[in-house]
């Protein structure tokens, strides 16, 4: 492995796409030779509960406990809270099962005792056995809303609450003016790297708001480590999520292209590599046009496999 | 019954033993007669949740859904967000079931927004079908702190974390002189009454705090219904709680006429009545001398028809 036995990887991560391949970088890595650099911008209070779904996913997936045929919360999950706070009109459009819960609770009493939330993840990664870091984007709030044809909606009620129904027309994040780089990521980026890997998650609502982090893409950017960035669209297609209905929107080409050109413009020099799925294979003299190395291999994650097998191909590329 | 058809009956409540004895007034009077005043003094924050176990007893008792073998909570409850939690290492002293945080999510949301707890307490008994009005003896918060052997502790860490062990000396009620009387109780004492019934509940940490609210007991006095206190302590013993061994460790005697001996020095002139199970009606002279009408009958409520019979009990007596 290029960059030296020991050193470490980067995946920055948004939830469920971009979590399969983090899955499959914790498992191919030695233990504790992944960080994992998590949006928080889909953050959000809800029934006076801190919930923070990407977070919440990587940790259920990487402890190996995500329930994979729902695609989020946890496996083997009950909804007895939800059912008796239905029978009350309480607001239920946000589903929480029991166990799932129990992981509020636990952040939000930590969170109201003033630690920050990196160390609150920290732990709850600690207590669920998980052997990667888990580093938030920021200890500040950084919160999307969705610009849409029915007006500015936060993230979660256009996500969950409207299924993603409403037309897009643009994003903006609040607080990311005000808001820090989480300083230990930063620690990370001083020290030596293998690879950097922005993992398949939506460009606009995952990681737009991690790289927008005043210093962040530039940090990642000056990094030696080569930046990997794996498509989440795949033969015109999102695997998960809205990110393909929200190209549609916005008028771009919805085309593993399409997304890194979004890249390539939004944070100039900051990619080394493109990685698209065989399906794509067409477009790859088009994405090296705009300066990038393009790669093909199999990037969608079924099995464990997948996972591991991805993995595996982005930390096979070298440096330029 | 005396004082008319259809004039409101009060209710004087804390947890258990007091929500018997007010399930029986809801059942034998007719829908929306029975006001009851519960204690707000063992409420407490808790893993984020405002949690009013007093009030909540008498939501779960008055709604039919208390679990009665257990003695706390909701029948059929599961336990699947404290399993999860303590799997987190969280804190699981104080036991909430999974439908039971239900109510707590609801009733934390509704403060969060600024309810005042009246109307919070209201919703939720309209919501659980309750036709009886239930009352929070303060918007304010007051606090319970139990005087132990080993030093203050608030009431919930004397009660259920150390299980009522530490040896008592005495209590004080955390903001009891800034807070104020619930005003829409004050409202109910101007209104004609036909009773006002102090139920069987713990004297020193369920009745006192609401006695001791400026000017409640005064106001309580001077309205013009019988005031009904029945004794909690029957043949030397509570029927449930630390009302015995608190008595014991203040070196009072554990007896109904040292309840009435309390009752009569801290609030003289409150009580018009105050009744005693048969066990002890040997009593019933000495309390006489302490200036009350003692009445002697059946008051250990095991069965429904226990609880009623005592309700019409209290009910038929009348004014001096």
């Amino acid at each position: 492995m290029p960059g030296g036995v020991g050193q470490q990887v980067l995946a920055i991560s948004g939830g469920v796409g971009g979590a399969k391949l983090a899955l499959g970088l914790d498992r191919v890595l030695p233990p504790g030779q992944l960080q994992v650099l998590a949006n928080t911008a889909d953050d959000f209070e809800h029934l006076g509960l801190t919930i923070c779904p990407d977070i919440d996913t990587l940790l259920y997936t990487l402890s190996g406990r995500a329930n994979r045929a729902q695609g989020w919360g946890l496996e083997g999950e009950s909804w007895n809270v939800m059912g008796a706070l239905e029978a009350l009109g309480g607001e239920t459009w946000f589903r929480l099962g029991d166990r799932d819960i129990a992981t509020h609770l636990w952040r939000s009493t930590r969170l109201a005792a003033g630690r920050p939330l990196s160390q609150v993840t920290a732990e709850l990664a600690r207590r669920m056995g998980i052997h990667s870091a888990i580093h938030p984007m920021s200890e500040q709030s950084v919160r999307t809303v969705v610009e849409t044809d029915e007006g500015p909606l936060p993230f979660q009620q256009y996500f969950v609450k409207r299924q993603c129904e409403p037309a897009v027309s643009g994003f903006h994040f609040a607080g990311m003016d005000t808001a820090q780089a989480n300083p230990a990521v930063l620690d990370v980026l001083r020290q030596p790297l293998s690879h950097i890997v922005i993992c398949p998650s939506n460009p606009f609502v995952s990681v737009d708001p991690i790289l927008r982090l005043p210093g962040m893409w530039q940090a990642l950017r000056d990094a030696p480590a080569p930046v990997i960035a794996v498509s989440p669209i795949v033969g015109g297609m999102a695997i998960k999520g809205p990110a393909a209905k929200m190209m549609r929107e916005l008028a771009m080409p919805v085309t593993a292209l399409g997304v890194a050109e979004h890249y390539q413009r939004s944070y100039p020099g900051l990619l080394d590599y493109f990685v698209i799925d065989e399906t794509d294979a067409t477009l790859a003299a088009d994405i090296e046009r705009l300066g990038l190395s393009c790669r093909v291999t199999a990037t969608v994650m079924h099995t464990q496999n997948d996972k591991q097998s991805l993995a595996r191909y982005c930390l096979s590329l070298e440096g330029n």
